[in-house]
């Protein structure tokens, strides 16, 4: 067979020990942070049937599915004169966790006790254009919990959220929006289709300033009474106290239009609670209301997140909402879920670029046995067999070499400690250990574990 | 859109909590002791190009390769008077972990340090028809050394298997065999293309008695001198030792055929090299020369391992072996490695058969706070944070309702602890905690954390 130059598809990636030690971290941080708030893990296959994942992500997201060729002969029965691709895959690689939860749910409904709080770390696929920082496989890494309506869930996923970048030592600040105010502002605008245009319009008022936004609005085919509505929220500065007063008057018909949003104010008092829990609880990071935040907009129901790293410019590294109807189409509706997804690429990213990884991460061996003849060899077998059952991480050279390239594989894989033997150790039964950082050697009883231990401790 | 009944592919699996409780159990405890002898992880993608699979898996694995249709229009270009599927699909899933890890070290050889000691635990997809233990997904667990001949590799395997069951408490027989042994057997018969049917041969015997198996040999076409030959090795008895001695005088043409094998000669003094190594090492389970042991023959070039469960009977629950060329095919030849495989769902299956998994594994939530009202609720939360950052989970449950349903989620979820708090308490700045086992019960100042954290150990 002729020899092949071996490369992976575009867009995929080969994580190598380093990256996996600081992708293991990353996961391993927020898996127990999950944890303590009683979240228990779940993973689905990879492959899902079209029928679950079509029509759940737009027109757009139905053109990124990866699909898979059915087995066994694919083409034996097709009619030709129809569309090929669905008759030759009824299997697609999992685009999201969402859908497969909203399934898993639905699925299995009667084994869950609700509230039901779970998470999931797994990859996902999508046949989008690569590009530096978008792949087309990736993991996400989602928490929810679902069969509840209190805002003490929201609260308990901002604290995660505290509790995740706090131990990973990232300072993030933690957005907030509702979409129930969103929409209370679209419609005390007279225009309850427009909730997209006014909330991109509240986005944009410190970059382009109120004439232009006035100008947008008007060019969308909002009307005179909506225009002045939108200068009232506009203006809506101060606290988050006088801000939510003041948009309590506009909800309750005090605004240019006089329009009452009962959906507004609904909106206003989970964005209340909310935050008076937070109060309450006590959370380190930064929390603030922001009413341009718009993330999924035609998909969360009530409280939208979003999360930025304060000391690195990259986007959002974390966000999630609430949803009201995500089983429905599975057959099981009016089941209130909230959930956020921290982004563990870019998280990775931040990690990274502020040099925030715990030294010794990526140093997975502590002891190197050197090894100078098959006796030498045999002599330090049983000393590296206690020391790896007391869980030190040990390595044996595996065969007589000379020393310059055992020395070179303890350099290269940042081993710290090497120990090397002769006859003369063997006679005397001991074991000689150098700490290759600093310098210092040191002679041990070979039977004598406990020293050991803690001169490489 | 209609309602759709959700299910997942045949051949897949769900999941859920107490599953993944238990497969983390064992990934674990498989990757703890990885790590104590220096293996790092790695992980590879879920696509490859179907040009680094194809023909890996010989005729039969290439029809069970799971191929994804090429993403846009896949039918665009087609020719249809030829073959259709390798128009419309490049990549496909991962079959194994071999091929991948292989095409890794390949590609990634200048930045590896060799010896390259890697695990990897990741799914892998076959389309098999779905049967009772055999899934179209499933993990594989497998841990290799490449870039080293020396038997120390062997015997950290060994170990690794010895570790690994002791850990899970499963009592397992370890099977050793070698095939340049086997290739000596075939040699010294006169006929070293018949490796096979000697192999199969040597494992009949006691099923089907001597007679059977010459009159089965002379039907594969030996002549009667390697009957006699084959004669000769059946008669193999004795210790390790005295089969040893028995065979390396066969070998050195004292055969009834009178042929030298040196190829046999070199497997007897590793299969010699590695006894010796486990004996001077120390390794509790039974570890034993098996000359029937023919996995993957085509394939390994020394030694052969197979581990079996001694209480539960499930076949093979890990096996493997030293390769000599797994890297030619990719452009990197003469790099030899040795590696095993643990079979993640026999071992479930042995552990939830012998009842082996630790008490307290299912158990995720530690104490769950009941509300009673929104007081109740904020004047927990300071607690239910500090029970959290000291590690302990801690559930809130999140709106007030009748004690009897917060009771039954405590109880539906195995959480030990509850803490029911009223306007006494509240007053008392007191937090009371019963222990649903026991059923004690005390009342603890809200502040001292250290008494609640020594009632919930």
């Amino acid at each position: 067979m002729a020899i092949q130059k071996p490369s992976i598809p575009k867009g995929t990636r080969d994580f190598g020990q380093k990256e996996m030690a600081r992708r293991n971290y990353i996961f391993n941080t927020i898996r127990s942070v999950f944890r303590t708030y009683g979240y228990q893990e779940i993973q689905t296959p990879a492959q899902e049937n079209l029928s679950t994942l079509m029509g759940k992500y737009g027109e757009e997201g139905d053109k990124l599915l990866f699909r898979i060729l059915n087995s066994g002969d694919a083409f034996a029965d097709v009619d030709f004169e129809k569309p090929l691709t669905t008759q030759v895959c009824e299997k697609g690689l999992r685009y999201d966790l969402t859908v497969p939860f909203a399934r898993y749910v639905v699925q299995h409904q009667n084994e869950i006790s609700f509230p039901f709080k779970r998470f999931q770390i797994q990859p996902v696929w999508r046949a989008d254009r690569p590009q530096k920082g978008r792949y087309r496989e990736f993991y996400q890494c989602d928490v929810d919990v679902i069969g509840s309506r209190s805002q003490v869930n929201e609260l308990e996923l901002v604290q995660m959220v505290d509790a995740v970048f706090g131990k990973l030592n990232v300072r993030v600040g933690i957005h907030i929006n509702n979409r129930k105010v969103l929409t209370g502002f679209a419609e005390i605008a007279g225009a309850p289709d427009k909730v997209v245009d006014i909330t991109v319009a509240i986005d944009k008022l410190d970059k382009i300033g109120l004439d232009k936004v006035k100008e947008e609005m008007a060019d969308k085919g909002l009307q005179a009474d909506g225009i002045a509505v939108i200068e009232q929220i506009l203006s809506l500065t101060g606290s988050f106290e006088e801000k939510l007063a003041a948009m309590r008057s506009l909800f309750n018909g005090g605004s240019a239009s006089g329009i009452v949003s009962e959906t507004g104010l609904k909106g206003l008092d989970e964005l209340e609670e909310l935050f008076g829990l937070i109060a309450a609880a006590g959370v380190s990071a930064p929390v603030e209301m922001d009413l341009s935040l718009a993330r999924g907009l035609n998909y969360y129901t009530g409280a939208i997140f979003e999360v930025k790293a304060l000391d690195w410019e990259i986007g959002s590294i974390c966000g999630g909402g609430r949803y009201d109807n995500l089983t429905g189409i599975f057959g099981l509706p009016d089941l209130s879920g909230v959930g956020i997804s921290f982004g563990a690429d870019r998280i990775y990213d931040v990690l990274t670029g502020l040099d925030l990884y715990p030294a010794g991460l990526e140093q997975s061996t502590t002891l190197l046995f050197a090894v100078m003849g098959a006796d030498e060899l045999r002599y330090v077998l049983p000393v590296a067999k206690a020391l790896r059952s007391r869980g030190i991480a040990v390595e044996v050279y595996p065969e007589p070499s000379k020393l310059k390239k055992q020395f070179d594989y303890a350099d290269k894989k940042n081993i710290p400690f090497i120990s090397i033997n002769g006859s003369n150790e063997m006679e005397a039964k001991t074991v000689n250990i150098k700490n290759l950082v600093s310098g210092e050697q040191k002679a041990f009883p070979a039977s004598d574990i406990e020293a050991i231990l803690e001169f490489l401790s």
